[in-house]
Order: structure tokens, then C-alpha cells, then sequence
């Protein structure tokens, strides 16, 4: 499954479509097959570095009761194929409006609308982007050592330079498909908190350091990870992780960064880093920086366990089972910001450069 | 109340902690006033433009019981001014972690050191960015007619041209008091939804029609709301709000935005945006374009009926009182992407085009 053109994809909209059509003409019974979307149809191959679907389909055959969503997922099918003819693109939400014409195809709800568009993006093997349909929420902001190559309405290229904006910052298309890039940086840091980022910003840490931070504010965006990926890919410098030291900066923010998630398996592949690195903040760190730190909370101690138990991706990765096991031994959480409590410039005085010196031993 | 330069506000700090100083030299017990920060103690003068507070105040004088929130409150204005004199900031969670260091004024929880700066804030009349605290989130993008003018780490001045960044964004900064701008917009629209900005991005609304293109993402941050005041005031063009047609939309979005909020009174003179007018959603909008809704829920109906008994800005304004009875007539809610039932072009070549055409009959 490789990425695919745009005419590629409308094609392959049209021949399935088409082979619906003949099938209907003959008065046989169609179906359509797509991967089923859950946990127990994932596995975790560390040399892929993402959690990769097993293969389980489920069928739809065309029948009195499912005649509905046949129709539902042919018409979002057709929807997809002119957005990418006209060069447009809409929302989930913009998605179910434009149903509100479809007669009795019409969407009721939208979380309707997006489990068929979820179903189409899946039966194809692409991401919901390629099939112009954009995520509501933008998300990622970038300073430093990139230059982003965006075009304008006429197709225009523009170079946007991102050590060109002070105070502020580059914020990330909700699709970055289209984008192309060009640095010299030697690494890129993905940090979870914005006031994090923006004390980097300050310190100028990306022009000291000759590098590239972006700021996911807490669960990074698909945006934000397809753009991190792309660079990733296409820079080949390596992707450092700086999250709160908790289970939910641990799981929730990193292990989704860098492998995936396990209800969106259909698009690990396009949207992990598989090459990121855990920075911090490590419970190893709150001794040898003597950080201040809070009680871990129920839900934290659960989601621990949970993940020792069973995340595919915990379970192979021994220096995370002792890192947890560490966690929940001390019983405390850390936060990114707790570092001021020995001035704010430690973090980039001290902490910093101490990791990035030895980040040989960042946990996987 | 007025603006005040950095020097200004730190001198302030000094006269302050200085009376304190010798009244406790003179054996004395030193006092602070801070006015009381609630909706009991606020009015709405439509001159003026936002709420304002009334002018009680609470007087906290030093005793065995109060020490520890005395010191923590010198404490605090202390950071504030070592911030100001080395051109520093701090985001609230920093200065929480920076009280750790403190010995006994340190606080035991993040939300007593947010309670600390508002009063530290309002007792000088002043908001939280002159003091050089800076809000942990940020918020607000922006595309169109707008050059923003910032300062790089060694002083020089950038220019940030907000034609130039293709389909992504400016992000705005969390501090937003250094900047400065030009521009020959003929006015700027606030935007709800990150979906509908997006929408109005790609298809080239602001090079179309001259204007300012802000993605407030929900309830517009601290920042965001700033920033669209300090154009409003320099730019002298009309700010147009454009929200979902809900009472989420009407009061926690544009009332917030247009006047401000009960709970923090002492900063709506510097964050509010008083020539902020209503494009819409409005009530009569689903009607004149046919639009799908959705039934109102329980909680709209509650917040819409206070909002006609208690809310000062919705009592002083006849049009809003008759909009919310219009809505709750209708039982329905609607969302600022419904418009794409009519197709996705809707918004830009029928909708926008219309309302401004009589913008004097926006909401006011």
C-alpha cells in the first residue's frame, strides 16, 4: 500500500464503481469489502514500526437492509472523486451537510457520515486526505530551521520561512499533502505543552540549536502527524519527543506519534513516526533532576497497567516496562514545566543538553 | 485606567511593596486592596462597551492568618518585576513550579498561584501579559491583508506578511503587546470554527474581497481576543463575528468576544472588542436560506433563558432579546457549515456576499 496520485485514486473510485454497476446490470448482488477497524485486527512489527491491520474484512452485500448505507458509501465515494476533479476539498462536517441533498441518502447524524467516510477511506487504502476530505481542527504550530514550500491561489509557489516569525509561529494546513520542504536542521523536537514551546521560542532555542520545534498541544493532530512523518521521511533527521512524564503524555501523546493508534489502523502507516525517540520526561528524570512532581491519579495507575498488560507496543519494548514500572514503584507524575523550579533557562541550559548528549539512550 | 510602558508597571510594583515595607517597619499592619472579581460586581455601560467592574473592593490585611497568602502575593510581584526588568515572561504553570523555590510561600497546587496573579492583576490594574505572565495556551490563526511587524531575538524587526502563508496559517503569539501592524483590510472577520476559516482560506475569500481572515477555534484565547482588539483600535476597520447560530455561539463566543466575561471584569477594558457586530448565524438566517438544523438541547434552552433574565449586555440590546426569542421559537440550533447543503461555494458566492451587502443590520 503506497501512497497514491490523486488521478489514481479518482480511477480507482470510477473502477469500483463500475464494478457495482455491472454487477447491478447482470441483477446479481454487489458488495463492497472493507478492513474491520478495532484492536484484535492489529498487530505491532517493530521493523514496520507501526500497528499494522491483520487483514480481517468485513463484506456488505447489497440487500433490502443495507441498501441505505450501499448507497450512502456510493454517494460519499462520488463526492470524493469530484472534490479531487475540482481541486477542492471539505470538511467531515461540510460532508454531511452537502447529504442534506442526497434524498434519502441524507446523513441524520454526523458521526453517520463519518463512519461511511472512515469505510471509504479504509476500502481504498488511503488516507481521508487523499480523498480531500480535511479534519475540522487545524493543530501544530512550527518555529525554527524549515522552510515550507505552500503555492497560492494561482499557483503560486511560496517559500514560507520559519525562523521569520518572531514571537509567533507557522501554523499547519489541515492538509499537508501538497506541502514540500527544505532544511539544514540537524533534529526536530515535538513538544506536547504550548507554554513549553513558546519558552523554547523565547530562548531562541531552535537558532542555538540548529533545529526545527513543533508544538502538538497535547494529542498531536492528523495534520500535525502526517507533517511531522513527512519531514521525518523526507529530512531524515531524527524526531525527539519532549511530553509531560505521565501515562497519558507516555501513551496517549507519544506511543500515538510514533506507532499509532489502535481504532485508526487503516492509516498508521501514513500517520507514525516510526523513527521518534522519547526525549522525556523520563521518571528516571524526576530523580536526577530532583523535580517537583504530583500523586499519580487512579486513572493514571489504570492506564499503566492497561498498557503493560496490553499494548503491543509497550510489551515489546523492554527500557518502556521499566520505565512504567519505575512510574507507578515512585507513584508520581511529572509535568515539562517543572523545570523552572530551578530558574526558567534550566530547561535549556542544563536539562537539554544534558539528554541530547547522550541520545543514544532515549527509550525507543 | 489606561495602557501602561513596562517600566511603569514594575515602578508601580516597587511604590506598592515599599508601603508595605514601612508600615511593617513601624511595627503597622500593612494592607492590599484588590477589587472583588465576580459578576456581582460588574455593569455593562454600552458607551463604554464592556463590562466593567463596579468598584468593591476586598482589603487583606496582614495577620497570623493571612502570612502565608501575603508573602505568596509579595512573592508573586517580585517574579512579576525580575520578569519585566530582564525582558523575560513566565507562563502560569512556570510560575507555580518557580514558587517551589520559595521555602514555605511555595504552593501546594497550581490553581492557588493562579488565584495570587488575578489579584496581583487586577490590584494594579493591569493585565496578566504586562506583568509578564503569559497564558499557557495559545490560540488564533490568521490569513489575509495584514502585515504583522515582531522582533526577532536580537531586536530586529520581522515583517510577517499574512498574504504569504498558502493554505496555512499565522499563528498568533501568546503575548501579543510587542506587536505591531499595518494593513489596507476593509475589515476583519472572526471565525468560529477552524473548518469554516479553512473553507474561506482555500477559496481565496480574503484576496476577493480585501479583509482579515481570524480563526478564533471556539471561545476565542486571551491572546486571540487581544490581538482582534488591537486591530480594532489601530486599524479602524469593522471587526464582523461569524459563529454557529447556538447560544454557545451568541454568548460564550461573541458576547465574550464584544464585551467580555463576568469572572475576569478587571481585564475586559484591554480584551474585549467593543465594535465587534454580529454577521451571523442568526435565527432568521435559517429561515431566509433554508438551512438543516438541529433541535435545540436542554442545556442551549437553559443558557439562552438566562441569558434574557441575567445577562446585562442581552438585557440593554432589544435585537438580541428578540434573535434568542426567535431561536427558541424555532426550537432549532444551527452550525456555520449547514451552508454547504447548497453546495460548498455557498458561504462565499451567495451567503457573505448578501450579509454584507447590509451590514448595517448585523446584530449588534
Amino acid at each position: 500500500m503506497a501512497r497514491q496520485t490523486a488521478p489514481a485514486v479518482a480511477d480507482k473510485i470510477s473502477d469500483t464503481a463500475k464494478i457495482i454497476q455491472k454487477k447491478i446490470l447482470k441483477k446479481q448482488k454487489p458488495t463492497m469489502s472493507t478492513p474491520v477497524r478495532s484492536l484484535s485486527n492489529v498487530a505491532y512489527h517493530a521493523n514496520k514500526g507501526y500497528f499494522q491491520m491483520k487483514g480481517k474484512n468485513k463484506i456488505r452485500t447489497l440487500t433490502v437492509s443495507t441498501v441505505k448505507t450501499f448507497a450512502q458509501t456510493l454517494k460519499m465515494m462520488s463526492l470524493s472523486k469530484e472534490l479531487i476533479e475540482t481541486d477542492d476539498m471539505a470538511t467531515k462536517r461540510e460532508a454531511y451537510y452537502i447529504s442534506k441533498n442526497w434524498g434519502k441518502a441524507g446523513f441524520s447524524e454526523q458521526p453517520e457520515s463519518d463512519t461511511i467516510m472512515d469505510d471509504v477511506e479504509a476500502m481504498f487504502g488511503v488516507n481521508r486526505e487523499q480523498l480531500k476530505f480535511v479534519p475540522e481542527e487545524k493543530g501544530g504550530d512550527i518555529a525554527g530551521r524549515l522552510m515550507v514550500i505552500d503555492r497560492d491561489s494561482q499557483g503560486k509557489r511560496l517559500k514560507i520561512d520559519c525562523t521569520k516569525f518572531g514571537s509567533g509561529a507557522y501554523s499547519i494546513p489541515s492538509d499537508v499533502e501538497g506541502l514540500e520542504f527544505s532544511s539544514k536542521a540537524k533534529f526536530i523536537l515535538a513538544i506536547e505543552t504550548a507554554g513549553m514551546f513558546q519558552r523554547l521560542v523565547k530562548y531562541n532555542y531552535w537558532d542555538i540549536n540548529n533545529c526545527i520545534l513543533i508544538s502538538m498541544g497535547g494529542v498531536p493532530t492528523r495534520a500535525c502527524r502526517r507533517f511531522i512523518r513527512r519531514l521525518s521521511d523526507e529530512l531524515k533527521i531524527p524526531v525527539y519527543a519532549f511530553v509531560d512524564g505521565d501515562p497519558y503524555g507516555y501513551f496517549n501523546i507519544y506511543r500515538t506519534l510514533k506507532v499509532g493508534s489502535g481504532n485508526a489502523a487503516h492509516l498508521n502507516e501514513f500517520f507514525c513516526v516510526p523513527k521518534a525517540r522519547f526525549l522525556g520526561v523520563t521518571p528516571q528524570d524526576v530523580i536526577d533532576y530532583k523535580l517537583p512532581t504530583h500523586p499519580l491519579k487512579e486513572v493514571d495507575i489504570k492506564r499503566a497497567k492497561d498498557a503493560l498488560k496490553n499494548d503491543p507496543f509497550v510489551k515489546h519494548h523492554k527500557p518502556w516496562q521499566a520505565a512504567i514500572n519505575q512510574m507507578l514503584k515512585m507513584g508520581v507524575r511529572v509535568e515539562q514545566q517543572a523545570f523552572a523550579k530551578h530558574g526558567l533557562d534550566f530547561v535549556v541550559k542544563n536539562y537539554m543538553p544534558e539528554k541530547l548528549k547522550n541520545n543514544g539512550k532515549f527509550l525507543p
